[in-house]
């Protein structure tokens, strides 16, 4: 390739791309699948690379040309930053190494195979096999996947933790270049959190989904005493056929209501806590914190049930009409006038309480949508806010009046207490009534106005203001608390 | 940490990577939450950071350990690049700093607390406060959440504007670095738009929403007056049982039929437009290109309304078997040959229209899921148009195939003239059916074959053509119009 | 603006800042929109930009001032890289500047008209035309809207690809600085494929559609010919008006059922390959590569033939209801005891196979919904695996149990067997109970140690293990057999 003399200034620039200037050069101990998306990603984002491997001359061809690969020794003493990319079983091979790793950035990768609550982490394994060498965790996140194709959303954070400030920035920097977002966790005891990561099973699903099971079994039983133990045992009437399906569909909207109940207590309890406290610099119990970190996964639960309710109730319209035939069929015969009779009072009920249910379940599905990250991404604080809770709010509110429209008068005749039990629908309307209460009583306006004060940064004891520049009313602050 | 001397080299990088050269010193003023976290980004993207207090001594636990807390004098005349992090009413406080802020980069992060139209805007006041200081507005739309756990997708844009560009210029680099996209958006003048912004409540949800609020009042009315009014009227017959649930649902697929419609009107109206001024240089007027980029929010109130047509359908049966099964009572005494009857006209009419339907709420809700940001980001625009306009113009079809199938003969019998008002369907089915007759237009070669050299830029005036990389049948310029 | 001593060492950052170090010269030949696009963003990204233009007075305004617009060849001359912005038929118009773009980088961003699977490619023919210049090929997936507005997530990737590795190198960098995420795609004979990228039309959806399309002719015709043509043949009765709901309802749980069992079979294929083989290191076959990467695809179009079963059969009720009606009425005047016999052995069986039908599909919508790519990047991997894997096959048996349920002793009825054709739901369940029998069988514990012991690395004929960091049972490499 003949540059003419006009391109000096080019080709200069073009060399000095390759590898730009302050770059450290990485070294990778192992040669597995990781190891290999590693060199890749580090040779793709302009870092000089070198592989140790235990057979140089196997291992070479699996790398991209830029990598030189060598015995680890060589690798070793080379590289300013040095990737373990081994099993933890194996990092008792690198105890020769000890001395040439004294004073290097040792980056642990690695994972467990299952939770580990105890410790110590593999990195802490690490550091103790290699007390001269300032190890840094990380990277155990991203999948080989991830460093290959180039990190998508969801890959985009590496978190970090290590007892060198000095080496945690040199990694956080490397991170930066290759694409990714460095999440500092602090020293090296969080090595045991991050190495859990990828082992978690949906963590902040287990309580909502056992509560929901819990409520669903416990409801479950108290409607099968009622309809069908109850006709049974005084009548000798056989119900037993209601179970799969009846029971299922009536249990349903309980727990879908209970739940969502749940997903407006905690931002209740934090608003009266601050009144009561009369600052918002006061830590909340944990499991309040817990509760309102959960409130998504409250909510949609409980739209799952509502939505399983809405399967129930039109696939069982068969069963229904039959029920219905069989009535009107005993009943035609005797009177006439069954026109009349029908367009009453039960049809209007009825008629309404549909309406009132298809809007409720319109509103959850809303809110379903707008659970959906790159939903929530699109919006902003405000409008967040306006659909979960304005349009929450809203939604509890057309549940609550769909349950009631559907218990009408029956709340009152004696002859629904079977032993003794209140119908369903009265128990279950009890707790969004009084969230639906409380939550009116935040909007008197000198409770509102106080509220206000206080998430401004006000405090009852100080009478001092802190200066916050978004501390208002559409600050992501108050979102714990709304 | 006794290091070998033959880590030299990279100690030295690691020394280096602390502090990358060239990275300016930045100040803080204020301590609140986003001041806060503010700090913590950008010390952990690698920046030397001081704030400024009016109690540095009680403040400084607050911070991370590498940003140094001081005076507010202090801080402000060591940084390069101060943001202030205070309450607007706050800034006259500053004023003492006047001297020491000239010359200074000032970045404004304020938010107001509600929408301004009128100005001056925080920054602008700002600016004014401090002449001599060059004012960036910008960080305002970034909740503090996401300055402390990395930017997400929907979070990475900051927006900037000054009158200096040095200074915007500046502000973007350190933008970049902290993981966020700077946006330019011009002068300071532009700073009341970047404040209003976290402040919008679904701006282009406006029109749709209400749009289909209108339609919705409109058409139930008209079948109000139609359905319920007229049998009450000349036959005493009451029939307000159906105002919850059946007028809804015969209301709901007008709204969505229409608003359906209205998706596809503007990419009509923008061909013609091109069509006959012979280019596609000309600026459409405002409400086109306003009304071309909520067609999203138009196609999505559609699906909306459909998809609650359907629920309602499907609950409905119960009301609708009713009506059916007394029918049937009344005349299968009179007559036998039910059966026969049965299986006539009127069930293959049922079957058809019922059938188009559900092929036409499965088209809107594939159109609603690629509606999706994250679904829409993965695929490319040959196959995003394919879906918006090829299958969307097949829901529509098939929704106006589904209204004609129900209207059936029913058009063309006197009776169904209620006080002279022609049946919804009818009325209903109009706009859709121009639509596609002059979309259809757009497919007769001479017609397709000009547009699509206009397209192309081909100027009917002045017969020269742009050359234009990427202006071709897989463009996204042309989404404006197709 | 007068600036004080004080600020010297500000005001050099700022001015520093305003051209990073090292940042090449960028030009730019064209002037179309995708040109403006790439300067505008070129100068947000801090970069220095010429512009080419034939007429250079006319261009300027279209461009941002900080974009010098000047002579093709003098734009040439100078620019370290330059973007060859122009349609593919005007390149003939550059020989001109054949001798001053030698030994630049060309960048080229054309697209096809249509997909081209012969070549040679627009890079390539640039690349023949300028054979002293280091043609690049990129951008080209990039649309100006991303350009200008900043890369969302779907856009950040540049797909780049050149014979020098050195100009490929700084365009990489480019990229980065840009905010994209560069990946390499090899020598310059890659481009084709890049070229073509954004001309294909759901490539990994074809043949799931196709075969969904397949299976459905296949049953529909099947059922037509059992359920229509059958009763007509032998006794006379036309069913006709079955076809368009009853027999597509029919249809649609056949395909639903095969289709999903076709997600599992490739991983049950490619575990008993690797256990037949004894190691994961040898290349599946292509076409099994294929069905592992489309297994996503095949899944949706199960879901979306079950979610349309499901609204079929909710609007079906009606006709449904109809038949039974009938049925009833007729046998009604024959016997009384009507209520005890229909609480009998078929209300049961239907009560079953409708709960485990819509459990079937509550389980499909999760998975459907962990589809999302926004979900999907959510969660970790072993989430993920769980949700994929362990929901699935919960979900598979649940459909086949519904079918089971459906079809109850009836597969033992001589009648059922119209023509000698066995019954469509004995027929459809036999590909789910072969791959849930299969699956069982790796379940084993000697079975489940050694595709375990496999996937870790171990290897049947070398006895020697890899030492993979993250090779273990929750790790992404997993996924393709898993």
């Amino acid at each position: 390739m003949a540059k003419p003399l006009i391109r000096d200034r080019g080709s200069r620039l073009l060399e000095a791309a390759q590898t730009e200037p302050g770059s450290p050069l990485v070294g990778i101990l192992g040669t597995g699948d990781f190891s290999r998306s590693l060199a890749r990603r580090l040779v793709a984002s302009g870092h000089q690379v070198v592989v140790g491997s235990r057979n140089p001359k196997r291992s070479a061809a699996l790398f991209p040309d830029e990598a030189e690969v060598m015995s680890q020794l060589e690798a070793a003493s080379q590289a300013d930053i040095v990737f373990v990319a081994l099993f933890p079983e194996h990092y008792s091979s690198l105890v020769e190494l000890k001395q040439v790793l004294g004073g290097r950035v040792l980056v642990d990768v690695s994972n467990g195979l299952c939770l580990n609550q105890d410790g110590p982490s593999n990195a802490e394994q690490l550091a103790d096999m290699f007390p001269e060498s300032h190890v840094v965790k990380g990277f155990n996140t991203i999948s080989a996947w991830a460093l290959q194709s180039g990190p998508r959303d969801g890959s985009r954070q590496v978190f970090l933790c290590s007892d060198s400030s000095v080496a945690k920035a040199s990694v956080s920097q490397l991170c930066r270049r290759m694409g990714f977002i460095p999440i500092d966790m602090g020293p090296l005891s969080a090595s045991l959190e991050i190495e859990n990561m990828p082992l978690y099973l949906f963590p902040s699903w287990k309580l909502p989904v056992l509560l929901s099971f819990a409520l669903f079994i416990f409801f479950y039983l108290y409607n099968f005493i009622r309809d069908v133990l109850h006709p049974y045992v005084t009548s000798g009437k056989s119900a037993f056929y209601k179970m799969p399906i009846e029971l299922v569909n009536v249990t349903l909207p309980c727990v879908a209501l209970v739940m969502l109940t749940l997903v407006y207590v905690p931002g209740l309890c934090a608003a009266f806590l601050q009144l009561w406290w009369g600052t918002k610099y006061k830590r909340f119990p944990d499991f309040l914190d817990k509760w309102l970190i959960q409130r998504k996964q409250f909510g949609l639960c409980s739209f799952l049930c509502a939505a399983l309710h809405m399967i129930y109730i039109t696939l069982y319209d068969v069963f229904y009409i039959f029920s219905l035939l069989i009535y009107l069929f005993i009943h035609l015969q005797v009177k006439n006038g069954i026109e009349d009779s029908w367009v009453s009072e039960d049809v209007w009920r009825m008629e309404l309480y549909v309406s009132v249910g298809i809007m409720a379940i319109g509103l959850l599905s809303l809110l379903a949508v707008t659970s959906l990250p790159s939903v929530a991404n699109t919006v902003n604080w405000r409008e967040f806010s306006f659909i979960q809770s304005s349009l929450g709010h809203c939604a509890l509110f057309m549940a609550t009046l769909h349950t009631c429209l559907f218990g009408w008068t029956r709340a009152f005749d004696a002859k629904q207490y079977h032993f003794y039990l209140p119908p369903t629908f009265l128990l279950v309307v009890i707790p969004p009534v009084s969230v639906l209460i409380f939550r009116s009583l935040l909007f008197l306006p000198c409770v509102a106005l106080k509220l206000r004060k206080i998430r401004r940064g006000w405090e009852k004891t100080r009478h001092i203001r802190f200066t916050l520049p978004d501390e208002d009313c559409s600050s992501p602050q108050l979102s714990k608390c709304v």
